[in-house]
């Protein structure tokens, strides 16, 4: 039976196309975050995927659009606990949007045998515990799952992640810093050694808990840097880029709040090795993701805004030399809460079930 | 042959699934403007249309995609002129997102003998001429079209909608305070001369023409009145809400600006004719809307807000009876762009073309 | 000593000017809530105050500017507990910028013979103790204090005022309401049975307090009204109309949440008692507040915007006749946090020490 | 006589305390854009200041309280025309608040000889004319002036504005930038060939004339970055910082525009010569600016956001040692309306005519 109440049969006249043969049962933990919200709206109208358990500790027992509102006729179910454990037996693909330490906390082998994991916190992110320990400040209780786990950036790991367990799905700011400097670093055009990162998010990056730095009149009129030359995303970055350059990568990445709710764009620095022409780089860019469907390499000096790629699942980058510093800034723009978290998500989720890569992703931008 | 280009392709893993046997054609004039921009968005993913004309006068010869920049890699056409009797020739139905007195201007027979009309301007919504040029300042120059015009509110008039050739598409403060307060005035509740609405709008209702009012900095952090006791709406509403009660209206309808890009909230004021219960008003809406898959009768005491409806065709709405004043206090909220201009559009074309009246419309609000 | 540090004394030229044999000392209770540092941002340009209490129960201890760090360099002062008995016998008044009931439970006779108290919570604001219990669900632990204390809109009780003890500072929409509909409801010309007032506020309104309701993502790109025929400012406005227009009144107020920091629109309805021309609404209302300072009836047409105020104690005021449905539109817009909390506080101060009562509040509104 | 109108009077009350032997008649070209707007805000409460003439050619004849109708019964003046020539002879000092090209079009040396002048444009703020013209494109017309200008940082140039004719006021993003960096370069602490600054700016920084890509729903829910490699600010941070080292600086600047009104961040990051301590770098920005009245240097991991200074003239500067990259993220906040234009131009006319420098300038800043 269907988790649907009597208005979203009403309005999804798609309903009869769906394969009923291959529909992906999924388990949400986390259901009442943003990044869970944002999973529930993409998934609705998803064909192949349908939602068996909102897991939120807090509101356990509350129906799921009491809180979300707008899924209000939507949505009939309640907020379950967040037992993996019992989910794993019930469902397919098991989403945590949790905190750090949650999903590594509670996973076993058990749940592995019975469903697939995708963690869209940093618990199997890195691939040096020691890394991870230092920069979350946590002891990692299964360290043993790092090596197995797949770094879910999908127009990098595509073939690894098709026959994943546990997927750690990558964080907002580093989806779009990788994805933004991949080519240059895969391709050896700058220096390693000067990548700076200057990023900017809007404030639904912080998260849903009630704090006096997320109110309103905090963040409005407002911009601020914070965690400078300390946040945990950053050895993130650092071991993808190693890892595209073949060399060991330290960077500057500092983080900015921005009077918004969702976009996050990153203005990344670094020294060219060698003179190149826009030409060269341009085609650089295009042979890596003119096929992609979800990256969009800009036309020249049309710079990368959060506005064109809002409730969408694309990135669009795009580049500019500077002849007099010898420099490339590299931009990128992406929406934090889809391709940075739930949309990329359920991209990987779709290549972990053999489904084509996009289904349920085709949601296009929302202007103004 | 559809005019998408490659990234499109890719991502439209339902485009298999079009029946290519019912492909509506598809002419947009104004499709610059927000409301424009608006109508590409939905019918990008509709299932039985497809655009083959993109109507801006002042950007003819650019690529739509450089002004509507979340278009890039999915729309590839240029804009057209607005030449509607060469646009008749080629599509079913023509949308016309333009200023007052465009369509009125270029409409004859031979038009609407090739193709259906839907205009988004208000000039066939009155179907008394001398409102419309008292109110609007303009002489209408096919008046014999007003009788055969459709008031394009779905809920209301949907035997007469599917038959239509013209179409008006009602004005977004109408949609909003027309659904909320209709049933209370088809059952003869409330005392018609006592009706107040105050508006809420966000920004982008005004228009994407470059006016010193409408820059960032004179409208964040403003809230303000407009055209206070002139807005034109008002006999829009009073027109409505007159065939509804089967009595002359005449109310006060105030309209606001708000820093925010889409949403309208109304909120309405009507003193109650006599004593009624929650129980039964709810039951009054119920009986009204609770077939209709885009109007929401929220629950007691949840009040509507325009978050929750931002991005979706659906309107919120609800009440509070007030036993210290004896007035009822409606209020309903609206994405103004989608349920109040070019979401309302298409669910008026599918009627129009014998659609299942929700395809197209089947995006859930975008939170945050 | 003076609580100043360095820079303070190097910006402030007008230090010498001050009149050091009549400089009040101030004590301030609730000095971190927002209201409380607009307390602070006035008191620090005041020539004849000087701040002595930095209260702040939860931060004690903690220097006062690490919380606010506009007042970095310039408030060297750490918070102080809220003892009202301790803090009397320092000071010449006390502000109490503290939530419902924090007041009356701490005042006593003691308190009130040594300092004056400005309260800018209700407790003291309702003459009737059962409507104050009623809407606030508290009981009133000193009722006696009741009859005493003066309600301070300083345009209708100057007299009074001079000579308080104990203050109640108005609330921040009863302010704007009772300031805009004031000269109508005293001059007969409007039937107080009609009158509805639909009032916007900025988000300060609703405090520092951590609570997800007003966290950014939640309030930006919203409207929304809240407590809906029950917010407990309205037995607030009714009295005061009640006592203006000598009869009883009953009225619908409706607050709504606007995604801005600051500012109050008020939009009021009521039908007229007789026909009458713009020119003689105008000289009423000019009669009422030409000589006033801080109130600006604002020419014809013009209707007012909060912008046009945020900073200042201006409140800026206009109406509309609307001779189609015989009714009276009126707007008033204000600073929630200066003439609405903590300019108003303050103009009650000048009063009640005998200074002039524009000192401190020459603030211009800062725009955009 | 004062062009002060009624309510004014009455509200300054430190009116009686202006030394009426030294008041310094001010001329404004340009004050209906935004740092015309603030001037206007700024110089209405100097106490040896008043100005004389509103000047705005666009809205010669018009009330100046009708365009910004904040100074409603402030500004009783009317617009005047632009004319230099007619205006030096009338006051002692004419502010330009006026587009590239104006003020150095209209100066002569007749002008020079009536009044000072205080130019917010960049026509006199680079020193070779060969820069000049390479970046805004345009010839100068009176290069010959260019030696006599003196670049008003002031915490730079003190001495030198004190007896200037001719006054250039710095850029906004210069003045925040130059100011963070000053110390560092001054002292020789950085490479200053790896100096590249990421700045972030509220939108009135893009001035108040009707631009599309100004609009409300253009800039909201939006960040992007702009003139990528190519600001004209980029020059004018390089021939100060290049002075101030003592040796040629070219460097990478990228500006955004961030959804607010007011505010300039700037994010800056150098490679650092030698191993520094915090104490020592510390002490270097304290010996620098700790006799500023207007240059905050912040506490140890307390980084600057424009909330803390909007509305006031302060700058708000810290840093931050990486080790890991052996780089100093330095960063600053400040509002670009105030530090940035109409504050420093009244600190550079302060300082020009004798005045204390913080005369006029005591405004603390405005949150939330």
């Amino acid at each position: 039976m269907r988790n649907k109440c009597i208005i979203m049969q009403k309005i999804n006249s798609w309903e009869t196309e769906r394969d009923r043969n291959y529909m992906i049962k999924v388990g949400i933990i986390g259901a009442t975050g943003y990044a869970g919200g944002e999973l529930v709206r993409i998934l609705q109208l998803h064909k192949n995927a349908e939602i068996k358990w909102y897991g939120s500790r807090s509101n356990k027992g509350q129906p799921y659009a009491g809180i979300y509102q707008n899924f209000f006729k939507i949505v009939a179910a309640d907020c379950m606990d967040e037992n993996m454990e019992t989910l794993a037996a019930e469902v397919d693909v098991i989403f945590t949007a949790t905190p750090q330490g949650f999903c590594s906390h509670a996973l076993n082998e058990t749940i592995l045998q019975q469903a697939k994991i995708i963690d869209l916190s940093a618990d199997f992110r890195l691939k040096d515990v020691n890394i991870y320990e230092k920069w979350y400040e946590l002891t990692h209780p299964c360290p043993q799952y790092l090596e197995e786990a797949v770094y879910g950036l999908c127009e990098l790991n595509r073939e690894q992640i098709k026959g994943a367990r546990l997927l750690a799905n990558p964080g907002c700011y580093p989806t779009c810093s990788i994805l933004s400097l991949y080519p240059l670093a895969k391709e050896g055009l700058i220096d390693m050694n000067t990548v700076i990162i200057d990023a900017k998010s809007g404030t639904s990056g912080a998260g849903r808990s009630a704090k006096t730095d997320n109110l309103f009149c905090e963040v409005n009129e407002n911009i601020k840097a914070y965690k400078v030359a300390g946040h945990r995303h950053t050895p993130e970055i650092e071991e993808q880029l190693s890892i595209a350059s073949g060399e060991p990568v330290v960077l500057n990445f500092t983080p900015h709040l921005v009077p918004m709710n969702r976009g996050i764009l990153i203005t990344a620095y670094a020294s060219l090795k060698r003179e190149v022409s826009y030409k060269e780089v341009k085609a650089v860019y295009d042979s890596y993701y003119e096929k992609e469907a979800f990256v969009r390499v800009l036309e020249k000096d049309v710079f990368p805004q959060t506005r064109w790629v809002e409730g969408s699942n694309f990135v669009d980058v795009n580049f500019k030399i500077d002849p007099r510093t010898k420099r490339i800034i590299v931009m990128g723009a992406m929406d934090n809460l889809v391709k940075g978290a739930a949309g990329q998500a359920v991209q990987n989720m779709n290549l972990m079930f053999g489904l084509p890569e996009t289904e349920g992703l085709q949601m296009l931008p929302v202007f103004p």
